[in-house]
């Protein structure tokens, strides 16, 4: 992380309430000493909070919000009132240059809303993707996008969301030449929606790109780590991400069934619970916190509702990750290198 | 199963061979004495194959077909020389009342495009929708569809595959009226595109259906066991399918590598496997092999073409459920009742 730069959070976001944030932003602070935060929201709350982390509260400032935007708020409501909430104020921190990076919890549709008419959106770009990693079975995670900011996408879309989701991997996995995919219900070019089909076509003529694009992924490889970018329109992907986690979490419970089925299985479980741990920590979503919007200018991470401390310390160390990389400034060059080749 | 019904298998359909298609047929036959079967295919192989088992050789009489569907052929061209093929004449045998089910472990879009210009659609009915069982944790599997034989669907599809994924969901599922839930981005009722929040506004005003409509439920939820039916279009349905096939099998595969990461963990696993293996047993797609196309006048399964002797075995008694419960005709009521009142 680049020093004396700053992390804008939302302290009052999240389902878990403003002590999981506080003590989430101080164990990342721990790990990395050289972190600054703004911690925007209730100010007497935050002072109160912060005496349980006097680590936390040597290297944050405060900046105060009288109002909290409701989890189930409409975006078009929430952004009305935009500048009076913790939320609304963080991303503004991004916006005056105060902050680097700004990270809430809150409501998913009005910081995408909030953000995109704060920051504005790169040129050639015309709308935020909502960016996230997910586990996989080879070396590293791959990164999904759009993860729900857009329901309905053109082939236009589905190109700039492959070209930032390059970028991003080039930058987060350090990879020169990220294998990028389009998510669709068979592999053959006949398969899919006209959107996906000119989407591929686009990216299979663009041999200029830092990427190499492996046509179109079925949803039973996502975790199989043979691609590092897949796209999708908002709606897939949020189905694709949400099912998995969900699946994992099925398994694991019949696992747990299983497990505790008989005595002997209880022994079993007992001995192997060392290897049965390590893989409940791959597994755990608080260890892939941190989802971005890609094609902004400026940082803005989701960090999920429901994360717990160690939740929210992944997603501020990914916050910090990206601002170290530079990651607005590297798409923003992929996007013009795109952008220059096609015109 | 009703006596003296037959069901006609495309034997040369699947990536497994012959072989694998006689051994489930053989394996459903033995649990159920009184099917009958039509194999569809070249006789000279069936008629070979048949040595190695004689009780389903008693059973089942021999169709001769000189051509297969290829399993990447497309449907368009499948279809024109339908009438020489196994899959095409197994569907015939439905259509001319010999059989009462065809199972194919072949080319999804082939079967459906061959289905639905033989049997024709159900009178209300636009288009099949591609139904399947999935695992849940609670009491009973849960009806998803479609599954992929519609990639885009607007509202009218909608409403019609719930109508019919609760008429299968009665009869399979021995339930009085089912819960049925649209899969969406989101629980409140904004969320979703404009065709999922239509269907959802006719299912809520459609109080005299044998089904509870439960309004939207997203991909984290499809395994809890919460509804009985989800509907959706066959893009989504695909991806959610199959990614909760991979996730499972990535699950697996962690669990795997733990359990032999160390001799400790080995020995746990060694006594916990009775209890691994009934996981093992609960997620095998195998034992919930067999998708059936609703809304044709007639009943088409599809056994995954990766089915084992197991899976096929599984499809066929699938079948021979549905012809036993009379599918075809319940679904045709249930639409009935449904076009009645609402006209």
């Amino acid at each position: 992380m680049t020093n004396g730069s700053r992390i804008a959070v939302d302290a009052m976001g999240g389902d878990e309430g403003l002590a999981v944030m506080l003590a989430g932003v101080a164990r990342a602070r721990r790990r990395f000493e050289e972190m600054r935060f703004i911690l925007v929201g209730d100010e007497a709350a935050i002072v109160e909070g912060l005496k349980n982390h006097p680590n936390l509260s040597a290297a944050s400032e405060i900046v105060h919000a009288p109002e909290v935007v409701g989890s189930s708020e409409k975006p078009s409501q929430a952004i009305r009132r935009a500048k009076k909430t913790s939320m609304g104020i963080a991303i503004d921190m991004v916006k005056q240059g105060r902050a680097s990076a700004c990270v809430s919890s809150g409501n998913t549709g009005a910081l995408m809303a909030m953000a995109k008419l704060s920051l504005r959106m790169m040129p050639g770009i015309d709308r935020p993707a909502l960016a996230a990693m997910m586990p996989t079975l080879g070396e590293n995670d791959v990164v999904v996008l759009d993860l729900g900011a857009n329901a309905e996408c053109d082939a236009r879309n589905l190109v700039q969301f492959a070209v930032m989701g390059a970028a991003y991997a080039r930058t987060t996995l350090e990879l020169e030449s990220p294998r990028v995919a389009l998510l669709n219900i068979g592999s053959e070019d006949q398969k899919g929606t006209d959107e996906i089909r000119d989407a591929a076509a686009t990216l299979r003529a663009a041999k200029h790109l830092p990427m190499t694009f492996k046509g179109f992924i079925e949803g039973d490889r996502l975790s199989r780590g043979d691609v590092d970018v897949i796209v999708c329109d908002g709606f897939s992907g949020n189905i694709a991400l949400k099912t998995a986690e969900g699946t994992a979490r099925f398994v694991a419970d019949l696992l747990r069934r299983a497990f505790t089925s008989s005595i002997r299985s209880k022994i079993g479980f007992l001995i192997s619970r060392p290897a049965t741990q390590l893989l409940r920590d791959h597994l755990d979503p608080n260890n892939h916190n941190g989802a971005v919007f890609l094609g902004l200018n400026g940082l803005v991470l989701k960090s999920h509702g429901s994360a717990n401390e160690i939740g929210v310390a992944t997603a501020i160390a990914a916050a910090a990750k990206m601002v170290r990389d530079d990651l607005t400034r590297r798409i923003a060059e992929d996007l013009g290198n795109f952008e220059a080749k096609a015109a």
